[in-house]
């Protein structure tokens, strides 16, 4: 400690000589001195810290040293991706397109009268939300995987949220105003996250908790088809599974036989043809044309065998025509608005997660970038025009883009071409549905639904990671008997508990030395590390907070008295140094720094050494701004552990 | 790629045998295995884990190796401390602790008479608050120099918790029960905290937190105080900022000189006192002395010029006698029982914040051990007591416990001294308050709570951390302006969402070699650092958790891309390895396991190889689980970057 009188200058200067030992226990080691990094004002950390908050992915970086021409144009690709891939649209790109486009159509117009009635909607809503956003993504959205439409999931949380509060049968209108007002919400919460850069918010609904919650959201959407598939007529509202059940078997009067027969016929054969495609990924179109065909087929059924009086229920008439505006619909006032919001904001959240994560998968299988700000836009833009033209909630749909993917979707044109199948079947045939058989509709959801269980995923879970599991459970429990805000809150809150009992209760380890070389492992782990007598190495493996300061000073005082005790049973030498290996202490706060000199004052009375292995560079900048950088001195901060022990030892040994 | 066919058996071996390559670019550099930690089933995982959470500290460390009989005496000791010194108790020792307990008894009468005013209650409960708990605290407590009493901090919050729901003046006894019954709930809580080992808890209340905490209730608190020292007789009940200070100028017509003009004086001797003696700290006896000092003057002044007429209002009639019992005014049930809960909760994690803090300060100071989960014990159930025998919510209190060290007290019998001239002073001495006035207590509260306001502290704070600073003025301002629990909360979720932002927001460091070294360090901090053709290393600084893996990302993938870039305008070789230093990623989830697989895929149709340098056992391990380990193979992990850049180098020598 005696060299140490110009210390705070040796530390705040950035000079890079080497310090040099003479008598280092590895002959000839240098001694590196551990740098500061280069010096900042508060405005430049704020300003770099925010750009890796906001733009992680530097979105400007091809403007960069452009013409003013080339900038206009790559801002116009940037706004709409169409501009990109648009003007090397050709022939044979159409062909692709088309077949893909059909047969998405389709899947999308038996699913999206399916997915109206799970929110509670007049089918032809789900339709009309099959043919406006679509084309608005085609001209925005940056997927060119993606199939746009109603999901499940949204559909599904819409209704269950609504209709706690507004009964859809006793006031349609106002169940309607409301629905179209929160996918206005919806849409305005998405392109605000975008525009906004906020996409990371969706990130803490991690894989984990989206697999228990799409297992318990596609338990009850099942458990309530069963309404449609037995023919009950008086069906409870409630979305939990206790209500559900016990409305299945308190109706058992008014199981339908024929119902039944149709239903379970038509749902074994939508379900044998999931599984050929799924076994043969080449036989996509079998599931793809499925439910169409079962439509087709059941309605010809009901209307040639007169089955409508015999206790079948079918859609019934429905409307012609191109969507209606709904702009008029829309009221931000009145003692719904906050519902409205919430919902909005929940079923936005849940498309927002499914629309990202599949644009991801299909884009990664291409070997294309999806951007997500962007892409949080494009649907929220599609959603907020959507809401203004009678259409709910909508996103890039799993089992659609699958469908889509498969059958040679080359871009967004695929989108166009089955909103146009789409039109064609607003326009003219309508009609045809009259007979079309409510059971049918609940046989294709629960095909959909089925393969959300992700049985395998939750055993994968299980077998890596317990807590993960743990946040699958409680999200998978609580949508299935509290509620689907709940579930998922409460999965979220153990997620985020994770992360912070991590750091409440690090890992310090002990190391060793691998023998012949400068490094430092974990004792319990490598065999090949060895003691090094006179010191305790100790790696802490978090950052330092206020959560776990008092933890850490417990623990690490816990490791000297066991290395003592240790220490005396084997009759080896004195313990002398405690050496920290700060590489895993990635930040520093207050209390972590008062750790620091609290710790260095208690081994200072008991006349141990403490010294720090190479702290990364905010922990030495804010060591040196609470001026605890002085107290070390340059016998106490190390750029390794080798270093730190080669010259400490050197020194004891010139010292005696 | 083309040894790796029991790559799988490889890692799941525990041999340790090392893999040596001829061809190193470090001439003789040997390449070490990475290690999986010993293989333990979940059951030892969660025991392990579970030791970690609730037993940091081992606390049944000294009775390993006992025998029955001293084992029995260590538990007792263990239980109540005060068998661990009283044995060992001297003469020499009971002087010391006698001078100490009458000093902070001087400090105590007027000190607990003010703070039962300031919670809204009878003056004489303060008293009781002396003398029961601090008996209860020797026996079982575990600081020797703790001076345990009402509180400013926790009185505040009782008071302003407790009289925006009832009238202390319209319903004295409610609110008395309700105050009995908070601090029964308190020190259930706090009992509680401690025997289920949760005390990490109050970990969450960070210094920061706590600064800004105090500030704002210590200003709230002087403020308050105006309604005395002005002599106004209307005075708002309301806690918050504006509504106190529009009080004190509505009612200017009530101030009254006389009460001005005492309490003013008095207030100058007190701060006076307080200065001197922290100036000087062997003077602490005036500051201690003068609380009591102006109660007799004021007192005698008052009695003498019969200024009782002129508009000062005194403290009257005060009850003689011992604690009478309250546990019969405990009421677990009826409409204020949320109330009396939520309150309870509050003051009790604050007073014992404080007295765990106080506990350790002094205990640093003496170099012994405080353990926090027995402390909490000790708190918990002097304040079940205290709440059975007439006594609010007590706890260590800085004040008097600075005094009591300073006036050289030994052990917990100065406490035992103090209680008992409470005592006489509850049994004899209580007619002589008759004339104290009301200002004097008014004065000395704001003489105590002027030690709070630290702003040395936020000041330190603004240097080092900026958004401690943040958490810290939240604090200040939301107990100023909003409410109590409200400004706590907002400044937890604060240092909270600190953590988080951390996790979700990591640093990615490009890493280069120091130059005749195995060691590698940021470039942009070492200038020694230089890049390795070929090569690009980066540090990953946090654990990879469903949060941050969509940001690394695309953060790695810009790196990989500016890092082209950056070869491009330099002319250098091509790019053939990204090397990834996992020292820092001290856990992963799931989500990081699919990004690191990802990741591997990505960069392997780009033909980049992706290799790992250091995971951490617990990554290791989760890696090995997921069979990520096995696509890796054994030119894909690394124990240190230096061995993956020598070994990698020497594979491509040697296969052109």
């Amino acid at each position: 400690m005696g060299v140490n009188s110009n210390r705070a200058e040796d530390f705040s200067s950035q000079d890079t000589t080497l310090r040099i030992t003479t008598e280092s226990v590895m002959p000839g080691m240098e001694i590196h001195k551990v740098c500061l990094p280069p010096k900042k004002t508060t405005l430049q950390k704020l300003k770099q810290r925010l750009g890796e908050i906001f733009f992680p992915d530097d979105p400007l970086h091809r403007f960069k040293n452009r013409t003013w021409c080339k900038k206009l144009l790559l801002g116009l690709q940037f706004l709409f991706p169409i501009f990109q891939w648009g003007p090397e649209y050709s022939l044979k790109l159409l062909r692709s397109d088309t077949i893909s486009g059909l047969t998405i159509a389709s899947l999308a117009i038996p699913q999206g009268i399916s997915y109206a009635k799970l929110a509670n909607l007049p089918p032809i809503v789900g339709l009309y939300s099959s043919f406006v956003p679509p084309l608005i993504y085609s001209i925005l959205g940056s997927s060119r995987h993606l199939g746009v439409g109603p999901v499940s999931i949204a559909s599904l949380v819409m209704g269950s949220m609504l209709s706690e509060t507004v009964s859809p049968h006793d006031e349609p209108i106002l169940y309607l105003k409301l629905a179209f007002t929160a996918t206005f919400f919806a849409g305005l919460f998405q392109a605000s996250l975008g525009f906004l850069r906020l996409g990371f918010v969706i990130d803490f609904l991690s894989k984990a908790t989206l697999v228990g919650f799409m297992a318990g959201a596609a338990v009850i959407v099942s458990l309530q088809q069963l309404k449609g598939l037995l023919g009950i007529v008086h069906f409870t509202t409630k979305m939990q599974f206790i209500p559900v059940i016990s409305s299945v078997f308190k109706h058992r009067d008014e199981w339908s036989w024929q119902t039944i027969v149709v239903g379970f016929s038509f749902l074994v054969f939508l379900l044998t043809s999931r599984h050929i495609s799924m076994k043969r990924p080449k036989l996509f179109w079998v599931s793809a044309a499925a439910p169409l065909t079962s439509v087709i087929l059941s309605t010809l059924l009901v209307f040639c065998l007169k089955l409508k009086s015999h206790k079948i229920s079918v859609i019934g008439y429905l409307p012609k025509g191109l969507n209606p505006p709904s702009a008029n619909m829309l009221s931000f006032s009145g003692p719904d608005l906050a519902l409205a919001i919430k919902t909005g904001i929940v079923t936005g959240i849940l498309s927002l997660t499914e629309g990202i994560a599949v644009g991801r998968t299909f884009a990664a299988l291409k070997n294309y970038q999806v951007d997500g700000n962007k892409e949080m836009m494009a649907i929220g833009l599609m959603n907020m025009a959507g809401s203004c033209s009678s259409c709910y909630v909508t996103t890039g749909s799993f089992s659609r883009s699958a469908v889509n993917y498969n059958a040679g979707a080359q871009t967004a044109v695929s989108n166009i071409i089955m909103s146009t199948a789409v039109l064609v079947t607003l326009l003219f045939l309508m009609p045809l549905f009259y007979y079309t058989p409510n059971v049918i509709l609940g046989a294709i959801i629960i095909t959909a639904v089925i393969g959300l269980i992700d049985y395998q995923a939750a055993y994968r879970l299980w077998k890596v990671d317990k807590l993960d599991f743990l946040a699958c459970a409680c999200s998978f429990f609580g949508v299935l008997f509290i509620s689907v805000p709940l579930g998922l809150g409460i999965a979220v809150v153990v997620s985020v508990f994770k992360i912070l009992l991590h750091v409440t209760r690090p890992n310090t380890l002990i190391m060793g030395n691998i023998r012949g070389t400068n490094t430092y492992q974990c004792l319990g782990r490598y065999k090949e590390a060895s003691r090094v007598p006179s010191f305790l190495i100790l790696a802490i493996e978090s950052p330092i907070y206020f959560a776990n300061s008092t933890y850490l000073q417990e623990r690490i005082l816990r490791w000297i008295r066991e290395e003592e005790d240790w220490i005396k049973a084997n009759n080896e030498g004195t313990l002398k140094c405690v050496i920290l290996d700060m590489t895993a202490v990635t930040a520093i706060d207050t209390s972590g720094i008062d750790l620091v000199r609290e710790l260095r004052k208690m081994l200072e009375k008991r006349s141990f050494q403490l010294v720090l292995a190479n702290p990364v560079g905010s922990v030495m900048e804010k060591l040196h701004q609470s001026k605890t950088l002085d107290s070390f001195g340059l016998n106490g901060i190390y750029l390794t552990v080798g270093e730190a022990v080669a010259d400490i030892s050197a020194l004891w040994k010139s010292q005696p």
